[in-house]
């Protein structure tokens, strides 16, 4: 695909967009996604994948909770991809990832993902441009892997928000009581390197985007929550599942 | 590389190798292996993993134990694939072989492995011809990860064995006490269709060969045994490992 550029992309929810319906609407999509769901874990022939990216504050755990919080737990995994363990640095980066990927079935959440690897590795140059260069291809390899043999579809969504929102969101944990835990000094640090974190972030899409990236305006919340549900309904929906008949003895 | 036809190849050791004075060397090989496995622990920089491949009673439980087994079980890890769960069927066919992969200064045994998912499965055609291409490129992709992204050193033994001799060990199974716990009359029904396994495998070896084949000869357990011991050592010998100084402080 052409090179994106985060900077002509906004921030923000499309002026005219009304927010209380807007809400509404979500709810709505939200109810939808909890029948889908069911539908996923009987028919046991799919699964989904989403991929959540974004700077720190970006409002990832906001999506989780908020949009598949709801859903039925037992098809439901979460996993947050830190920094990697001395196990899992004994092996290649997709190794800690593929162990969690999706059953049929299920719907599996990656709070940051395999594009780590690509990002803040990249940014504080622990790793050369030909490694980067390799690991591109080794993440489409993978994820070719995953949507052609096991039926997974993946979801990839960058939460897109601005410098200015970030600072906010960032001050605000120092201040409130409620988000004080979330507060780490050290994100100030990385916060400076925004510009290296955009061109690595503009480079990952283009170079793996066979699987195609979705940037969400995530400013405003009610706004993220609508378009990620809205994706992940639509995606179900194609999937035209059906709940199996009798099993013939 | 140009397809390459099993029936070409002897099963047999070479006419004028002498027994005695190859197992002598194979001790020997074997010594050495104790050091340079000590040295892949140490060094914790490459891994190797060594896939066992074969028809039924061509030796592979051997090799574990005669090529494998005075190794420091700390640093090898054997795993035997079935047939899948429930579980592993939920996910694609690399899923269960990936995560079982080697870390960083171990060796890795497979009894079988993902070649099964083109054999077997390939055999009594559980899958179709668009599969075996997919599931072909998918191998490659793998192999590829884990060389590149690892230094996963992968060898690929096929024990390659007469039809012959096969039905001779089969029957063995049945009247010599220590090995009838292997006698499965399954074994019979599956050596019936000999070459159709024959061709599943020379297409294997011709579209998954990234990675190279080594073709063993294995009518005789101490040339198969020689062999495979050379290969190991000689591949770690390469590696030019050295023990890690003291860490600085």
């Amino acid at each position: 695909m052409p090179p994106l550029k985060l900077s002509k992309i906004s921030t923000k929810a499309p002026a005219k967009l009304d927010k209380e319906h807007t809400k509404a609407d979500t709810v709505k999509i939200l109810n939808e996604l909890d029948e889908l769901q069911n539908l996923l874990f009987a028919e046991h022939k799919h699964s989904l994948l989403v991929v959540l990216q974004g700077m720190d504050a970006s409002g990832k755990d906001g999506v989780i909770r908020n949009v598949f919080g709801k859903l039925n737990p037992q098809g439901v995994q979460v996993h947050s991809f830190k920094a990697p363990t001395e196990e899992e640095k004994s092996h290649d980066f997709l190794w800690r990832i593929h162990r969690v990927a999706p059953g049929k079935g299920n719907i599996c959440l990656f709070n940051r993902s395999h594009y780590e690897d690509v990002l803040i590795q990249r940014v504080h140059q622990w790793i050369d441009k030909a490694t980067v260069k390799k690991r591109f291809a080794a993440i489409n390899d993978f994820e070719r892997l995953l949507t052609q043999h096991n039926d997974t579809h993946i979801l990839k969504f960058y939460l897109h928000i601005s410098p200015e929102e970030q600072q906010e969101r960032l001050s605000e944990r120092m201040q409130d009581p409620r988000k004080m835990w979330k507060y780490n000094a050290n994100d100030f640090e990385e916060a400076k390197r925004w510009d290296d974190y955009r061109k690595a972030y503009e480079d990952a899409f283009e170079h793996c985007n066979d699987v195609p990236w979705t940037i969400v305006p995530a400013d405003q919340n009610w706004y993220k929550e609508y378009v990620i549900a809205k994706a992940v309904r639509d995606t179900l929906v194609k999937l035209k599942m059906q709940y199996p008949g009798l099993k013939k003895p």
